[in-house]
């Protein structure tokens, strides 16, 4: 039935008792690509009759639908004139995991991080009240994105303003990992009581509240969604839905499932097992053992407890040691700084993408009183960027230029070690680690005591590499090209990336005519353009290798590392240019 | 009374039934130096007895109590060792307005962003209970600023956590202007049954909650405070205080006293009436006349209608034109994005420093896609800055990294009102203004028809001095001494300070060997880096002048011009050296 549907027209012409057909089919297909090519498997599943229901209700892209992260918009993507990305696998690259107005006029938004859709729906509903049309507005937002601050100043707006606003509450009882915070329990109260618990969180905030136990029965939604097709004041929709719904194992195992390598469908077990070294062991076993020694350590993580290592029965280990406060960057932030105010010391693993939610309190709450916390920034390397979506440019940019935030970047595993180390053991400043991406081990890269002045890893003269983190590899290459064509550079570690050492630079500058940065970073704002900045005046040549150009939806990172630049050859060939 | 109180300890030897005339006191104080220094009147005037009750109750500082924004201390600096900074003239000048962990083992926090006070609770609290520790923590938070995803987020991790945590909800039914938000209809009908009233928004949250009507008498407050502090489980005071209380004229007008310059006690009246031309009325007047003619128009404020201009009379008349969306900045550059993707135009208008909360949402939900909407950045300029809870340091980091955002810096009026009157006409793009301080009419600083490109406002060589927005005047000086001693500099409006003018600065390289960049912002990852950066392998100097200096909370703007060496005199010897 699938490869008929070419768009939600075709769909509407299917007769209803036919659906139940059309979502097992749906299921499998999903089933299939995802287990060959990776991706959301779990939270789609869980949304295949909604997602169905809803274009057979409603009439997108006049009606507005908005599907909040949209890493569930698999099936959305499946009835909106794409299906053959889904059933033929010559084409499952065609469509990439996220909503993305350049691909289809039916996603509305590029989007990716959480609990956002409640404010654009809210913005999209205006818009039409202004223009006095008439189309319905939906936003579908799931239990573990409610715990997003943004998503309770959408909710609180979307009261005060009024009008047909369609809020699906997609429950499944799951954020990636198990829920935490107050609401949680609301919600599981009106699970138990069949939406009518006292103390609706939704109705408290004046919003009108139905509850659907049934959100998996494509016939059952059909019938709520027509029944509040029409309203005339915001309400939500609480439906309950299973994630991983229709496969045993993602519904045995729904976090493992959330976000999926290709696996063996008979099975469940993925296929490939990345067995070498990285960071998050590392760093687990690291903190694992830290924490406890030190009651006072804990560690933090706003609903991503993967980077970190911290899978559920670590969890349960660490006990009182390990706080997630869900999907709320901000939270994160100032509790840590509450935390180390109070005499604890926290460590808060987050990737950099998501960590744009805290700029402000990374420069108030926590770095304005040099409140002594550790936060360790993943992904900001270009293998943990995962399209316009999920970059980690702008970490740089962002902890770069706050005040008494101490910004480090290892180059080895020794070096992040030693680094964490003192971070967890000083008192005196916020302190931020970007983790690097491919383990290196090089116990030559230690500093014999901590600080982070920058390190002269390799002596030489006129040229100066100076290379952060996960790009020291890279300039490590250049060095080796360039060595052979008889020249000799300097290769710096920087160490620090928010403060320059410029002792360092200033003797550097004796015997060196061209300075290179490399970081793989936003150029604009970032490290580098402090160095040109810093011999702006001096007779010494620099040049700043960073990424200018942005993510697509569907970048690959050796194509994005060649457009801008990144290669042995282009910057071997600059150097001996401009030398 | 009040001078006898060296710490809490000296307060709680106070008979309770002579509390009232403390308060008494304690209010005469405050509008006496508030009238004449100005401040933060109205919030205070309604926390004397709330704060006289805490400090009676609880035991600070072992005990923690941390008030959100921290703009309602001064009664709690006052009862804190510190009421000669209020009762003696000749040292009003002693404390700042904020609570501050330099001034005061009392003040935990540096604090003037809303909303933060539950997290930090929370992991005060958090802390506390890993070591061990048996004191008691409170969070004051108002009505107001609970409409901040933040505090939402930390009542749900406060719920989660559990134990010893007061929070007081001080509801004064007022945010600085009136609240917006669906949960203030919660606060409403709370009130309205005496705490009974069902859907209670706390309650739903999992918290504990009990409601005091009378939070303008010290002895109720004493007595559910007592009541309450050793509760074992998370507890929300919902207390009703009058915003201005016991000061007729700020009862009348809670807005306008919330924050208040220098007035007449006696009536009132503001001292000084500034009836310079400023941005806030050209921004008023433009967007009022637009509004009219184009229904699709709409001003967007997060609990700020002030930098605007929109008081209460001008948004009754804006009507559904304007929309406060309480103060929830990450909401409004989401919401924006929704109106823009549905085909209305948004203008938001925010200080430069508060926008910080939304640069995930710049990225993400407006950018990414290029929804077509205009933010008005205020405040960020050496004037607009008010110490380091409240600076506008980073708004040029923050903006000019975000790709496909537009960030603009008029540097007249005439400018200004061609920038604006462009970008809510066009559909391509996201586009900010960085809004300038002082008013300069100057006809011949527009372009012809606009464009992003830089422009040359006086042609000379050698020597380029591009300024940003604010900073022309100053430029300008440079220019004119330089003139008086035989040299003749080109002077540059960059106009757009997020991309660089590649062509024009291509041009002046043929016969210029010094560029100076002039920025009020912070030059870390500002606007001057990208120029040296792009100069970097040429043979030309560049010098970046930009704030290095963090803001203090006592800050003053020449002084700290001064020490960044923001000076004519300063500049032009820089000049002369280097040329």
């Amino acid at each position: 039935m699938l490869n008929q549907i070419k768009n939600p027209e075709n769909l509407k012409k299917i007769p209803a008792k036919n659906l139940p057909d059309l979502c097992e089919e749906i299921r499998q297909v999903l089933i299939q690509k995802i287990s060959t090519n990776g991706g959301h498997l779990a939270p789609n599943l869980g949304v295949v009759e909604l997602t169905t229901a809803l274009h057979y209700v409603f009439n997108a892209p006049t009606d507005k639908i908005v599907f909040d992260v949209s890493h569930q918009t698999y099936v959305h993507k499946m009835l909106t004139g794409r299906a053959q990305a889904f059933t033929d696998p010559k084409h499952y690259l065609d469509v990439n995991g996220f909503s993305n107005p350049k691909e289809s006029p039916y996603d509305l938004f590029t989007m990716g991080h959480t609990s956002t859709s409640l404010s654009l729906a809210c913005g999209l509903a205006k818009a039409r009240d202004l223009q006095k049309q008439k189309h319905h507005v939906v936003a579908i937002i799931g239990d573990g994105s409610l715990s997003g601050g943004q998503a309770y100043e959408g909710l609180n707006n979307i009261a005060e303003q009024g009008g047909n606003i369609i809020i699906i509450v997609n429950d499944n009882e799951m954020s990636i990992a198990e829920n935490h915070g107050g609401y949680y329990k609301n919600l599981e109260k009106l699970r138990a009581t069949n939406g009518k618990a006292e103390d609706n969180f939704f109705r408290a905030l004046g919003l009108d509240y139905i509850y659907e136990p049934n959100g998996n029965d494509v016939h059952a939604l059909i019938k709520v969604l027509e029944k509040v097709k029409n309203c005339t004041t915001p309400t939500v929709i609480h439906i309950h839905t299973i994630k991983g719904c229709g496969y045993a194992p993602a519904m045995k195992n729904p976090e493992k499932f959330h976000y999926t390598a290709p696996f063996d469908p008979a099975t469940g077990k993925h296929k490939f097992i990345n067995q070498t070294e990285n960071y998050t062991d590392i760093t687990y076993q690291f903190i694992e053992k830290q924490m406890q020694s030190d009651p006072k350590l804990v560690t933090i993580t706003s609903g991503t407890p993967n980077p970190t290592g911290f899978e559920l029965n670590r969890r349960q280990k660490a006990g009182l040691q390990f706080v997630d406060v869900g999907i709320a960057e901000e939270h994160a932030v100032a509790y840590a700084a509450g935390l180390a105010k109070g005499g604890a010391h926290p460590i808060y693993g987050v990737q950099g993408s998501f960590l744009q939610r805290s700029f402000d309190q990374l420069h108030q709450d926590l770095a304005l009183d040099s409140n002594p916390a550790t936060l360790l920034v993943f992904g900001d390397h270009i293998h943990g960027m995962g399209g316009s979506t999920h970059n980690g440019f702008y970490d740089i940019v962002q902890l770069g230029s706050i005040p008494n935030l101490l910004y480090l970047a290892p180059i080895s595993k020794q070096s992040y070690l030693q680094m964490l180390d003192w971070a967890i053991n000083q008192t005196e400043r916020s302190v931020a680690i970007r983790v690097p991406d491919q383990v290196i081990n090089d116990p030559l890269s230690l500093n014999n005591k901590f600080t982070a002045n920058s390190r002269i890893v390799i002596n030489g003269n006129e040229i100066a590499i100076i290379a952060v983190g996960s790009a020291f590899p890279l300039a490590q290459q250049v060095v080796d090209t360039l060595n052979k064509k008889g020249i000799q550079p300097t290769l710096i570690d920087p160490i620090c990336i928010s403060e320059l050492d410029e002792k360092l630079l200033t003797k550097i500058a004796k015997n060196h005519s061209l300075i290179i940065t490399l970081e793989e970073g936003a150029l604009a704002g970032g490290f580098g353009e402090k160095i040109a900045s810093f011999y702006g005046d001096q007779n010494i040549k620099v040049h700043n290798f960073g990424f200018t150009t942005s993510l697509t939806a569907d970048f690959k990172p050796n194509t994005f590392l060649k457009q801008n630049g990144f290669t042995v050859e282009n910057i071997t060939n600059y150097i001996l240019k401009h030398r």
